[in-house]
């Protein structure tokens, strides 16, 4: 039996080139070798979108896009809606009861989150919630590989952990304990050159972009701020637009010749972005005629949609009433 | 349209006379008026039982027991088990993302049980997502009313809350905002004198309990510490075995005699804990006889859980269909 890959998106918006990086990449990569699953949570979603929910159906159809046309092929992978698929809320509902508060909130990811959104404890429970939530997903389908970005690694400790409780207090192998996978480049930068690239912080460039837009966000690149002139030497280090270079631009003799010359000050900013936006281009101009292509058929997305989370349900439910014969629960 | 009644147990151990005066008086009371759905909150019962889950389902089915022997009857209330209504945790979840941490941790009841147990940061997730279980246990079935006992009432202002949260959100009449009702004589007191009857502290008499078990523990109750002879003058305040008689004496002016020969050091606490007995023998040996019947035959008892199972997950499955598209969760 092929092992099998978990992993997917929140529809809280479109994809960006930090997803690709992180994930996307990874799944198209291993989608012959593992049974794939690809999950759009579309409640966890609402930790966002709370107030504005209705939202979430579009989004969950644009990530669902967004992975076909990167490469995700549906006769071999699984593409399906959290919600199609209710076994894992009760199996959260299980797992919640052996994950302490305290545990939870050493979760440097959560920490991480409630400090930059200021939240206080005005986070709501779902948002604590959350890598319990992550752990029925990941686990319902009994998945041996998880290729996330690099801040879900602590959450997929969690997952973890929570295999191991379960297989212990069932005395038994129910779960596998699943590999994170993260991608090659790890973290891409934002195009401000913040750690992260993301859609909350505005700085992002989208498998949807139009190259115009693609143009315009390449050419307010955040670079080299010490350097005035085009014959400044410049920095290499931290210049988001030269990580952007090692992560998609191919040539890498190119790339190396241009590092130099940025370093002599014998290359303008101008330039680099330029070459940059063509090599953006090139990568991003045969995802984005696929997208245009699945857009116009949104019925058929939808059919995918049904099929995947029908085939997760149907695992869902042998994983469940597994969980809760071997726990004792069921009376029936 | 008759109204809906929703209340039930958590199935950690066999029900008490706690119970009794706090929701089963009430529930036994009300069915003929209200459509009444009874819950064996079977998942719930991991909180305390997660190391030993696998004695939940006897509880579940003894709790089962408890409610029909008290007179419960199942052609008029629909008894359900929560593992079997998947669509409460689907609920609970949704709920999850419009409830603050800080708002659950503001609970009194949450607060007491944290201090009582001396939990530190210990507790569960599970634990403290208790009240949303509950809100989405209540609100599944759309239930007006809620017969609880009196350490419940924190956790139903946490079920009004969310109601009014997801009307408002959804701009719709989704839930109604459901009302609690008390026991008469709000909570009894253990037999140790002790603010509350509780299975875990060890001071209840069961449902289930032999007449020697009855008088044994009646025999050894916590009355007036500082009468030392019958002849000294008693205390009526604060003495269990006076509140029990109040409670369960139907014959108002034996009780009332009693007192006053007690007040005067002209009873002695042996001859009002035999009165107690008998009373409390009038009143349970009905139900210990019904029980040993229903006991018989647990294949009835299974039965009776399914259909009833079945008519509140028709009733959840309504609900939470109505709540994903009215929040616009759905996309097939």
């Amino acid at each position: 039996m092929k092992k099998r890959i978990l992993t997917g998106d929140t529809p809280t918006g479109k994809l960006h080139l930090g997803h690709f990086v992180g994930t996307l990449q990874n799944r198209v990569k291993l989608q012959d070798e593992y049974e794939t699953y690809i999950i759009l949570a579309d409640l966890h979603a609402l930790t966002t979108l709370s107030k504005d929910p209705y939202k979430i159906s579009q989004y969950t159809l644009e990530v669902a896009i967004d992975n076909l046309a990167v490469g995700l092929n549906p006769d071999k992978s699984h593409i399906f809606v959290e919600s199609l698929v209710p076994e894992i809320y009760e199996l959260a509902a299980i797992f919640s009861m052996y994950v302490t508060y305290g545990r939870v909130m050493r979760n440097p990811t959560i920490k991480d989150e409630i400090t930059m959104k200021e939240l206080g404890n005005t986070y709501s429970l779902g948002f604590i919630n959350y890598p319990i939530y992550q752990a029925a997903d990941i686990l319902c389908v009994k998945a041996n590989l998880v290729p996330v970005g690099k801040d879900q690694v602590a959450h997929l400790e969690q997952t973890r952990e929570i295999a191991r409780d379960i297989n212990r207090v069932t005395n038994s192998e129910i779960f596998p304990i699943p590999e994170v996978l993260v991608g090659q480049h790890g973290k891409l930068p934002g195009l401000d050159g913040k750690a992260k690239m993301s859609k909350s912080l505005g700085n992002a460039i989208f498998l949807s972009d139009s190259s115009e837009e693609v143009k315009k966000k390449v050419m307010r690149m955040y670079t080299d701020p010490t350097r005035i002139r085009a014959t400044d030497p410049g920095h290499i280090e931290g210049n988001a637009v030269f990580t952007y270079h090692d992560v998609f631009n191919p040539n890498k003799d190119e790339v190396a010749d241009m590092k130099q010359a940025y370093e002599h000050g014998k290359i303008s900013d101008v330039a680099v972005k330029e070459k940059l936006y063509q090599v953006l281009e090139t990568f991003l101009s045969p995802i984005r005629e696929r997208r245009i292509k699945l857009e116009k058929d949104k019925g058929k997305i939808r059919e995918i949609i049904i099929e995947g989370s029908k085939k997760a349900r149907e695992e869902s439910q042998k994983t469940l009433l597994e969980v809760k014969e071997k726990i004792g629960l069921s009376i029936v």
